[in-house]
């Protein structure tokens, strides 16, 4: 990655957020949703603070997107699928409301919502949330750390490069 | 790209599908959507029939992601914004109605919609809605050249490839 400090104040620069990684590669980190729409709903950052997808270098689009479908196998065979969204918001216009370029991935089974589109108002929804930690409807401490585990032990078995630190 | 023959039926294979490109490279396509959820509602698809990101080898991850970039920057330069939504569905659980492997790229501006995030169940409902063309809520001609002669302009202008044949 080129260089981006910390921004104070983001969620995903803040050191915090490693407890929440089950998968790093090429400068990209994949972590579980601390408020998900779904079960297995999963992000994937760069380490470092961007904000744009038109930030990225060529060898950076590769490792985002390689890292994705990575962390996207990981999280199918945890939950036991093969159906995923992919969703990416660039710029508050579009619902980006957490200043640093995120991947949305939702596993998906048959008749998880009423309509297949249901889930990403609420991915806004909970977006907007994170911003007031006072109404982030989050997952129990234990609930976080059980699923991690899951995916950390997942993604160790497929021989994936598992360094959280 | 590796050998895929085109499948009947499908729209991304049919030959009528090249006069909607504005854009094409490494083996991906860039196309307006004739049914599109809001103004510049294009798609990305592998030329070869693939029905998912899982078939795809690193080099084609990559060539998929860098048109999809390019072909954003020519539709954000066309409808004067920077600000867009990106998506993929794969399987029809996740929503993918057709089943040929396509990003959706949504440009979007300030307050286009009630929420941000109402685009995404309209691209359920106009997926499901292409399957039955007599449903479907389609551009008329016209407007569909003007268009797609407008983007075809932008990535010329911008020295990108444009070979639609």
């Amino acid at each position: 990655m080129s260089e981006s400090l910390p921004r104070a104040g983001c969620p995903f620069c803040h050191p915090a957020i490693r407890e929440a990684v089950f998968f790093k590669s090429g400068g990209f980190m994949a972590i579980y949703n601390i408020a998900p729409v779904l079960p297995g709903h999963v992000l994937v950052v760069p380490e470092a603070h961007k904000t744009s997808l038109m930030e990225l270098k060529e060898e950076e689009i590769l490792a985002f997107f390689m890292t994705a479908r990575q962390a996207t196998l990981i999280v199918l065979n945890a939950f036991h699928t093969d159906a995923f969204d992919w969703s990416v918001q660039e710029k508050p216009e579009a619902g980006q409301s957490i200043e640093h370029l995120h991947l949305h991935i939702v596993p998906r089974r048959r008749k998880d919502l009423p309509e297949a589109g249901d889930w990403y108002p609420a991915v806004h929804k909970n977006d907007g949330e994170v911003i007031d930690s006072m109404k982030r409807r989050k997952l129990a401490s234990d609930d976080m750390k059980i699923i991690i585990g899951k995916l950390r032990q997942v993604a160790h078995a497929a021989g994936r490069e598992t360094n959280f630190t």
